[in-house]
């Protein structure tokens, strides 16, 4: 999997691409098929919502089940990340965002490196985050939205807001979240379970809750460079994992074959 | 203004008709300069957010200010109510539903009419609920998603809701919702600011919040027959006018001329 010189150009240019059909209907269902055990653990990994039981994110999937610990060295996300951003690559947080019908609740607007960046002392915005919808996504179940463009204006202003969701992130301030939107307009991910997406670490995105009766899960894998690797070490192991083994691909059949990944 | 046969099948059919280009630009403009004075005011028809000090609707609006004493009975929005529901209507509610930028809460699944009868009660579910989106509704700031046909099944079961957002609503169980969605589906209302809106009182309806940097604010009369008037009066007069008094068109330019509703 390589991504083409126009898809290359449109992920300088907007900061995201979008990947329809990167996974089949075949390998979704596998992938989800490991979800309700996941949810039901009681792991320190697994964040509940605010204002319920439901799982909001499952994080350090791959080193607690043996698909995920396939799909993130995918061929087809591994392949694309080492083409932006060179061989070294390790697996720096591995996670599904749950977005359970009617109870899933909002992300705010951020960038992924206000976090990486002030949390875990990563030196530069160069991680990717690599998405992969396990459920349809659609304009009613809370889909990403982007500010296209956005991650050319590099880090901005963010403040850690730990009251809005269960979550603590470094979110962007409104009035930047307003010039930017200003400039570039929105743009929402949506489309069939199996789509892939790719964003980088200073892209402004967020997305609402999910008031529909249909899921959203969606697995993110972010992979970063060795040589941009964390520095402190304050956070959990599985919000940025501390194995700085670089990444190598499986082959292209690896979620539907029986072998384990070694 | 007269609603077409295919309108009126349509309506029939779905629960619901979008209007597109109801009213110009220029006639928005002039309702949009009224409402900064009025979301000012000290008064109890103006009920903030459960978050924040924004106001989230604005209601008994022709009571409290000339231009939307004309829009009321303007005969672009009474003329295809008495098309459906006969000639002798009066104004049972009349408000601003704002969903400021950022701040802009939830509306829960609900039908109006759980609210009229439950609380006012109104015998039969025939009231209709008229709207101008005063300004753009898009994908990403908190539109209405309504379930195209839910109106044919009737009053479903709900329950009031005092706790989610600050005003309180008889809402709708998630199974019925799950249900009627897997039956019917879900659509949005989008379109320019100017677009109207017809549904009818079981019509199932929500909308998210709006965590975009752009405002939502959408006008509703609601019209009722006088035949089917409320016969409880608890609630305040804002949320249900005790005037019962036929509502009478006035010219198509009135709110464009200096003329006042007399």
């Amino acid at each position: 999997m390589e991504l083409t010189a126009e898809q290359l150009a449109r992920f300088e240019r907007d900061g995201l691409l979008v990947l329809p059909g990167l996974f089949s209907p075949e390998e979704i269902a596998r992938l989800r098929a490991e979800l309700p055990a996941l949810f039901a653990e009681d792991h320190p990994g697994n964040i509940r919502e605010q204002d319920s039981a439901e799982v909001r994110t499952a994080m350090g999937l791959h080193l607690r089940n043996p698909v995920f610990a396939k799909l993130v060295r995918h061929p087809r996300l591994v392949g694309p990340a080492r083409q932006l951003r060179g061989a070294a690559l390790y697996v720096q947080q591995v996670k599904v965002n749950v977005k359970a019908a009617f109870e899933g609740e909002q992300w705010q607007w951020h960038y992924d490196f206000a976090t990486h960046h002030s949390e875990d002392g990563v030196p530069e915005p160069l991680a990717l985050n690599l998405h992969v919808f396990l459920d349809d996504v659609t304009e009613f179940n809370g889909p990403l939205f982007f500010i296209p463009g956005s991650q050319a204006y590099g880090p901005a202003a963010a403040h850690l807001d730990t009251r809005t969701t269960s979550y603590p992130l470094w979110v962007v301030e409104r009035d930047t979240v307003s010039d930017l939107v200003a400039r570039h307009g929105l743009v929402s991910a949506t489309g069939p379970a199996g789509t892939g997406l790719i964003f980088g670490d200073t892209m402004v995105h967020a997305s609402p809750a999910n008031i529909s009766p249909w899921d959203r899960a969606i697995f993110s894998v972010i992979l970063n460079p060795v040589a941009n690797a964390l520095t402190r070490r304050q956070r959990p192991d599985y919000k940025h994992h501390r194995d700085l083994t670089p990444v190598t691909p499986l082959p292209d059949d690896c979620l539907l074959s029986a072998a384990a990944a070694e």
